[in-house]
């Protein structure tokens, strides 16, 4: 049985020019790997409608599953929603329910719910609503597209939500060997390894601190006997 | 005049898996904004051929440069360069001047230029080295696709390089103003701005802190006359 597949779209302008370092990525790939879900790609694009929608396209066709951050908030840049309807070919407007929550959040805090926080509520047809428990405004889930906030906290959130009504593949199981030897030197038994193991993914990184460099050995795969055979070889080519 | 335009590839799987967080694309976006290159999108990818092919032949085709990281060590699952040259359908093999590099390197540190280390000479036909001041082993340019180490140091030095041989363009001026209203109320008066300077990017980064929240404002474009223009309109919309 194959893993269900993802891919990531971020968007916006300040990630591409440096002044944000985006995070939402790391965090997506980790909560992926935990429910078995294979991120297979990411894409960063800017605050661009015909940019955006070619990603969205391409990403839903490619994958099972499409997370997007970024785009989603009350100003003029905030195309996401846009986009995402045109890339589908739907219509999108004000929605009730969205605004609903609108209301009665910025009620709460005796804000206005004024022309711009009413962009939050445009939501294409079709769509079902994610939940913000952070700030209220909503993301949402068009086809397999789930459209999400740039916010750190509020798309963690929003992640958290989506991927636990997912279905969830084998996670993807990892241990790791730390040897005190060079990148050059441990690859050859290293592809050995990797060629007794087909369905695993074995992978090597170099590290070099104070002086003292090395190579973290880092296998991968779905099931727990190959996964722990395959460490019990390295581990015994490169003994402590 | 236009500025040219870059394009970001990262390789592998340690990425998608969460397991290593990229800082490369965020010191690159840096790098290019301040030299006039608009990097309009970045890609990650898995360590799997088809994957890079794509990938490469798609951005070599859509912009100006590309710069990719990852995937050019000594071990298995370092396969970029072979992509790379397959991606420009040309021959790839083992080169002289980036064999003699790597020889001259390891006879000073005593060590053997094994099988597994001189797959870091393999080189595609018709491409020239890229310096690597840190660890010796080059990276490579081929047709408009830069290719470089995913070792943060190792990338950073490279791009260096690769960048100040490149036509740079008019630098990414930026200026920022930190108001303290969330973004709904500010959205309306920011578009009005937006709309008078059409040559400008402007953009609007909520935040909240010890529940302190706000807005920063900020102002992209290549004309400084144009941003310090749209900056005071900013300032007198929402004075101190």
């Amino acid at each position: 049985m194959t893993n269900p597949t993802a891919a990531m779209l971020v968007i916006g302008d300040e990630i591409l020019s440096g002044r944000t370092r985006d995070s939402n990525m790391n965090h997506l790939a980790k909560v992926l790997t935990d429910a078995g879900i294979d991120l297979c790609e990411a894409r960063v694009v800017s605050d661009d409608q015909p940019a955006i929608v070619a990603a969205v396209q391409a990403l839903s066709a490619a994958y099972d599953h499409v997370f997007t951050s970024g785009g989603i908030g009350p100003t003029h840049d905030d195309i996401t929603a846009d986009a995402v309807a045109a890339a589908f070919d739907v219509p999108i407007d004000v929605r009730d329910d969205a605004r609903a929550l609108l209301q009665a959040h910025y009620d709460r805090a005796g804000t206005t719910l004024n022309d711009a926080r009413l962009r939050m509520a445009r939501v294409p047809d079709g769509a079902t609503l994610i939940d913000n428990p952070v700030s209220t405004a909503p993301g949402f889930t068009l086809g397999n597209v789930n459209v999400m906030a740039g916010v750190p906290a509020v798309f963690e959130a929003m992640v958290a939500s989506v991927v636990s009504k997912l279905a969830h593949g084998a996670p993807l199981l990892s241990q790791s060997w730390r040897v005190m030897r060079g990148e050059g030197d441990v690859a050859a038994p290293l592809a050995q390894v990797a060629q007794d193991f087909p369905e695993l993914s074995l992978g090597s990184y170099p590290f070099q601190k104070d002086g003292v460099y090395g190579t973290n050995l880092v296998v991968r795969g779905r099931d727990a006997s190959q996964v722990d055979a395959a460490m019990a070889q390295l581990q015994a080519l490169f003994p402590v």
